[in-house]
């Protein structure tokens, strides 16, 4: 890592508040180090209402060429974006930002692309599959436009707030191409079972799913990160399904982050291609 | 230096343009690791007219602690400090900010310090000695008041432009107490001679001063980095004196920039003192 930070370092920030359990300053450099990139990820925690002053001095700053977005900036980091992808455009979020040609920005949301990375790295068969997806907010929207471009064959959508169901179900009825539907958390006939709600991260929260109704032909995700196996994914691994947590997607991302930061059309054109598209 | 960046790393930005050829992210990050402080120091290539907006970042930035000012933000950055030490004000310059109590800027100016510093480290006597100085812009200026406060005798200035050495003499009217003259560039009578313009960055350049005219109980010193040993300290050294160049200067001034920002009244006080007042 030390002979990536000199006066000719290339800077990716990562912005949010709060920034100090973000393993990518780590991670991403590390990462950028084994492709031979001089580029450092950095925090900077930026306080909810100081997005457009940080955004205007790393406009102006030469050397940043990318920058992480982290809550609470991924919708408004959006607006600051000449050019985004079709997914981001949809979401209207970003999780990461390059520089275009002319020096503007180009985001994309890659939060629901890693999530499903981890879900095949770790053995699950995503096309033509059924899912069961319990979470309609930001995470789960991202997951849900992630599932459609991999090819799942339905997606069954829950919350407990049947507002934001509606909301997603309309987001998706073009890119859906009608085979997302509303429904309750029971796993039936589903080969995919995810939480994209924040339930696990506290002691004594209910399980997302009712793990009496998995089976091991399951594949179980999870997006909870930095909570060890929560009760969900034990009782799926009790069940004797393949599992992939929110630790495996903060892995993914890292691969995902650098190859959208380096091989991009502005990037440095190490290799070619940064993930799925929408279909 | 790769335990120092994480999520929590406190940031250290120099801000310039150019910064690639600055050292101080890697000697600065270096002290800051040695003495245990998780702050990593980043170059940021601000553009003239872009100080401001970059300014206002850096101030919303919750973990941005100090930040480094190069040309050509040395005036400009300044302004937006709104306390300064006293060699600060009198040259209306700073080279390093720090935060205080209440989340504003202090700044000071340590070139004309690390000068002195890297004379003294290299043998010099400076208090109670008489001085030559040729140079009367921002360097020479920042080392005029270093060897004041430094306690030299006498202070002789020269600048082909005499302009440059009368706005000096002025400024220097009341801390200098009678000992700043003007003179020909002439060591003559004078245990220290310092040049403190740019000849000596080209091939070709004139030398600042007479060689015929050094003798070997002289202490040469040359603000000019990164270009090697500079004819006029080559000249000094044929000569039998003894020397400092800018890259002892370099050198000098990473102390004394982790002890501005860790020592002072807003750092971590992990010890005392920042060095020399202005007498």
């Amino acid at each position: 890592m030390s002979n990536q930070l000199n006066g000719a370092t290339r800077l990716y920030p990562i912005i949010g508040d709060p920034v100090r359990y973000t393993e990518s300053p780590v991670r991403l450099t590390l990462t950028f180090g084994d492709r031979g990139h001089a580029g450092v990820c950095i925090p900077m925690q930026v306080p909810e209402g100081d997005l457009a002053v940080v955004m205007a001095a790393l406009t102006a700053t030469v050397n940043v060429d990318g920058i992480l977005v982290t809550m609470p900036h991924k919708f408004t980091a959006f607006a600051h974006c000449a050019t985004s992808s079709q997914r981001a455009r949809l979401l209207g979020a970003v999780s990461v930002i390059r520089r275009n040609q002319d020096g503007s920005w180009h985001g994309d949301m890659l939060d629901g692309l890693a999530f499903v990375k981890a879900q095949r790295d770790h053995g699950a068969r995503v096309a033509g599959a059924r899912a069961l997806l319990v979470g309609a907010g930001g995470a789960g929207s991202a997951i849900a436009i992630a599932l459609l471009a991999a090819g799942v064959s339905q997606l069954v959508v829950h919350d407990a707030d049947a507002s934001r169901v509606a909301a997603l179900l309309d987001l998706l009825a073009g890119p859906g191409g009608g085979r997302v539907i509303a429904g309750p958390p029971d796993p039936g006939g589903c080969e995919l079972v995810f939480n994209a709600t924040p339930m696990g991260m506290a002691a004594g929260d209910p399980l997302p799913v009712d793990p009496a109704l998995l089976t091991s032909s399951m594949f179980v995700g999870d997006v909870i990160a930095g909570h060890g196996v929560t009760p969900f994914i034990g009782a799926a691994k009790a069940a004797g399904c393949k599992t992939a947590d929110g630790g495996d997607m903060v892995e993914a991302v890292q691969d995902l982050m650098a190859g959208f930061m380096l091989d991009g059309p502005s990037g440095l054109g190490k290799s070619t291609g940064t993930g799925a598209r929408l279909g």
